[in-house]
């Protein structure tokens, strides 16, 4: 049924992870991973838990485990096909095997692997990542729960002292969970080693809760009723001590705390640090979700009709519009880029599962990138999903055409694995840190030549295919200025000197606001927030656009490739378009060249729009996984070709 | 429990429906219009009905209805404060009253009033509005479905012809209604007098089909579960001549088709026209949801702490964080420009409802306003709705909580009663009419000079506060340069001059596209359709600036007045700068001053957090309707004291 040019495309896009994604996609079926989007809350929570175990017990949540078949990397791309089969599907799938299967995998050591991986993957053993408390939730390391040493007994003893040191929002806490990974400040003796974690069995195998233990359950949620969240807290529970996760520190056998990390801080981020893969995932599956409803969307505009061509007697097609491009084809142009940049980051985390500790600067990117990428493109799923669904008028909102389901599973995405505001400046601080080793005592002069120093260093260097952008950089400089909008090399200096510009000037006034006298330095690194936003986003986007670059140069079909190339200038321009206020406060753009770059992508909507089709189809969304009554009423056939032949006599050539 | 600040802007804010709007505050309670959000579909319909019935037969459905008490402009007020409670309530009555009883209101003679409308205010008679169809639902004067006139019997016909002329998402369909207003073609002989509406019983008592008949349920939505949504089709169903409501056009007793209105184009937009009410309920209600979900983050944002001040105890208050002050205060700011809009819209409704008829100029600009106001508060509700819940973090994910019931309901607030798409250029036509009235033969010069005779004229015309506008105008250029953006006339201005070059340049673009040959008149006008929104959109935002003046000038509280003054410039401010990007296109302003913009905006947010509680006060949102449960845990007290005292301090003045 998939053109060959959309299959190219699928092909392209899935990258190193083609076979898996493709075993996928032959042999799961809608039936195993498609809900039925009116599903009330019980039945919703008994599908996603069942499928999950079917899924499971098949041999597709492996991957990654410590002595099983397949990679990390290859675990992202297990998961971001899940998602477009169902989020909330994904997201139980998400808590058992990423989170508190991750979190023994990591934190863990070989005895805990070996006491529960095996059950955990069948999902015999059902666990919780009780990390987040009603008092904290983007302030982790401010946690109340409290892990005691009891050196009569050799236990832990972890107590909930406060209501707000409830566990909070914990997926598999409202019902199905029979233990947890809980985080607290480890006691011993008199001293507080930081937070840690501890495995504690919360229900039994009736799932009754386990004498000293609370479950609360959270009922309905805004969407993902699949999940059941709820709250835990702790009576004085004590476990042995063999059950905290010690691989980053624990009492010993003597019954004293050691551990690898000196600094307590360093420790629990470093104990974060591992536990990145699950901001990958949470940022990779919004946007496989979009994609889906991008499929849906842009399916529904080629068949969907509406009023008539003046003058003449045939209706108009949707996607004929052009308001209607606008809202799909800039979007799934940005779906492409995501994607190339959700490969480059998940064998960016190989990398750094395979370095196991050697390389912290890598590894501190990764977290970086991941936090970056997790803001940005759950972002853009959420405004991009509700653009699907209002694309599709009325008929959008009806739950059986799959769209209002995704928008509801999909909003939480900008909130859990971290707040998007509080990533974003988790990003913008990781660009400052190296500025900061300038500041000491060096005058205003100083600064600005360290700055300058470092802004031809390390955190602008081009992350993947740092040559062949240097080349197109240089070619950019050769063509005429005419032709400079379409030049790669060009929209990356755009994108590099937004990034460059908003860093450089976030450190300067970062380092005045440090200067500030002590009560005034809230106030004054405050009214940077919103700079901080700007820089991360800036720099997130050139890793995408890079990525993007990179996954050009890894096509080698010439058809496809320059397909690619297209999509590519379709994305890279609308985003220096949302952006163009910003190049003309900085003077790098005057107001014609600004009206000239939205002109340019309503020509690239014009010349894309008539291969929709197969752009949608190479998303790789498996047409039966849709969901959509109203595109299974239309018979599901190719409408492109139609759209194809519009364009190509319009402008005496080929559409490409 | 509301302070004197908060009653003082609620007064102003509620203008002259103060006091049907603190009838509903002091007589209806969080029992009668808060629904649980977690009740299931058949229970959130019952529900739903069940307090639709008891409300109206308290008396608050008959404004508006011939022999009753109330204006039509106070039934738009009834309908705001129904909205707060909740939506699905809300467009249950929408439906009922709203649409089904307005038909019958406005399109039907004293027969039809006196027949039906004691019954439909109590909801004795339920009833549909059928106008959508599933081939057809922007393009409504394309309906399929037939009323034929049947002489022998001196009977109407109804029938659907395919299967695309299913009426389709009518409220009331689904389950409840028992008479429809069904619209169709009107078909006399062989003439075809266009779209005409007829009431068609299409279920008993016992809620049963009738013959002929076939309804259909759209079941689970993505929102509004409440409403029962679904399909009709009519095989050749037969109703009494008089069942046809033909205050525009009808058979008479001697079975020919007379009709005051000679052109049937002419004679369905007059039709059309009479039920602009609801179009103007959708855009409030929209925005009255919206007022509901800003207070409940906002509240919460003043009683939420999260982080430690750098290097002292205390952790922060969510609302001081500039990105959360971002998020919140100008959607505040915003809520008051879009209230004083709609009381505005109201009043003028009300006016052309008295006129019946006699200013068809006046019932144009209505419509163009209603049409304007329904596109930009929608998107602004589902935007804003969306930032709220993701500021209350996870917990406004959680049902209980109360936003994301809000969130999915106003979700279709953006399609139905007409696309925003569509709308928006309905209003930019609107504004071109003028101009195409003098394109004729008219040379370029020709065109310019009627061109800059308008711009002066009609369209630019200021519709409210013409003189106080005009004064504020002259005194803003009296200022220094310093003090421009805070002068209100500078302001009004900038949005007078972004209106009239778009639509200047609209024209002179629709100009020329429509001397294109035929076949490529289509793609000349399409390429202008991104150009006709941002067209519509800048009238909308300068009709709403203009009611914000004249909100301020009825008031006459000094204090509450200049607090008022200060979040119309956070709304003027942030809405400049929202389009700053065109601004620098067009020169309007430079980099320098679009920056100066943006940190006017934060210098507005941070002065106006400090009365931020009496702020959302005054939004007029009962306490206990807020149904969060999150607020309730707080106690609900007022918790603002704290940051006045802050801010008060920390300028060394006032905050206000």
């Amino acid at each position: 049924m998939t053109t060959p040019t959309g299959h190219g495309l699928t092909v392209a896009l899935d990258g190193p992870f083609h076979e898996i994604k493709n075993h996928w996609r032959s042999t799961i079926t809608a039936d195993d991973v498609v809900r039925d989007p009116s599903l009330p809350l019980p039945e919703a929570r008994a599908w996603a838990l069942e499928h999950l175990i079917d899924i499971a017990n098949r041999g597709y949540a492996v991957a990654g485990f410590p002595g099983h078949g397949g990679t990390v990397a290859e675990s992202v791309a297990h998961f971001e096909m899940m998602a477009l089969g169902d989020l909330s599907l994904n997201i139980k799938s998400g808590v058992q095997h990423g989170l508190f299967g991750g979190a023994i995998t990591n934190l863990g050591t070989s005895w805990h692997h070996e006491m529960f991986i095996d059950d955990l993957i069948s999902c015999e053993l059902t666990g919780c990542f009780a990390m987040t408390e009603l008092g904290h939730g983007s302030d982790v390391s401010s946690v109340e729960t409290t892990i005691t040493y009891r050196p009569e007994s050799d236990e832990y003893e972890i107590n909930s002292p406060t209501p707000s040191a409830t566990k909070a929002y914990i997926g598999n806490a409202g019902q199905d969970g029979k233990m947890a990974v809980v985080f607290g400040q480890l006691l011993v003796g008199k001293d507080n080693h930081g937070v840690h974690a501890v495995l504690v069995p919360i229900r039994n195998n009736n799932l009754e809760d386990l004498p000293g233990v609370t479950t609360g359950d959270h009922g309905h949620k805004g969407g993902l009723l699949g999940v059941d969240n709820g709250l835990l807290t702790f009576d004085h529970v004590r476990v042995p001590r063999r059950m905290l996760l010690n691989r980053y520190g624990g009492v010993g056998d003597d019954g004293v705390y050691t551990s690898p990390i000196e600094s307590k801080n360093a420790r629990f981020f470093t104990m974060l640090g591992t536990l990145v893969r699950g901001r990958i995932c949470v940022g990779s599956g919004a946007a496989m979700a979009t994609r889906k409803a991008l499929s849906i969307a842009t399916r529904y505009s080629l068949q969907r009709k509406q009023f008539r061509k003046p003058g003449m007697g045939q209706e108009v097609t949707l996607l004929d519009y052009q308001t209607h491009q606008r809202k799909l084809l800039p979007n799934i142009a940005k779906a492409y880029a995501y994607g190339f940049a959700v490969n480059e980051v998940s064998q960016h985390l190989q990398r750094v599962s395979e370095a196991s500790g050697e390389d912290p600067s890598k590894a501190r990117e990764l977290e970086t990138r991941a936090a970056g990428l997790k803001a940005v493109l759950t972002r853009w799923a959420n405004d991009t999903i509700q653009v699907c669904r209002e694309a599709c008028g009325g008929a959008g909102y009806m739950s059986e055409n799959g769209i209002t389901l995704i928008r509801q599973d999909a909003d939480i995405f900008a909130t859990f694995e971290g707040d998007n505001t509080v990533l974003l400046q988790l990003v913008a601080k990781a660009l400052l840190v190296d500025y900061k080793k300038t500041w000491g005592d060096m005058d205003m002069r100083g600064t600005a030549q360290a700055t300058a120093k470092l802004l031809g260093g390390r955190f602008m260097e081009r992350t993947t295919a740092g040559s062949t952008i240097s080349r197109l950089v240089s070619n950019a400089k050769l063509k005429p200025e005419s032709e400079r909008l379409h030049a790669r090399g060009w929209q990356v200096e755009m994108f590099e000197f937004r990034e460059q510009h908003l860093v450089e000037t976030l450190a300067r006034r970062m380092r005045a606001a440090a200067k500030a006298p002590e009560d005034k330095i809230f106030d004054a690194v405050n009214e940077c927030q919103e700079h901080m936003l700007e820089a991360a986003r800036a720099h997130t986007d050139r890793t995408v656009l890079e990525a993007f670059v990179d996954g050009i140069s890894q096509c080698h079909d010439e058809y496809i490739r320059a397909l690619l190339i297209k999509i590519c200038d379709l994305y890279a321009l609308a985003t220096i378009e949302e952006n163009r206020a910003w190049f003309m406060e900085h003077n790098r753009i005057d107001g014609a060249r600004s009206k000239a770059i939205s002109t340019a992508v309503d020509a690239l909507n014009l010349q894309l729009r008539g291969k929709a089709m197969e752009l949608v189809e190479g998303l790789g969304v498996p047409v039966e996984w849709l969901g959509s009554a109203m595109l299974r009423d239309a018979g599901g056939q190719n409408i492109s070709a139609e759209g194809v032949k519009l364009y190509s006599l319009r402008d005496g050539q080929p559409a490409i």
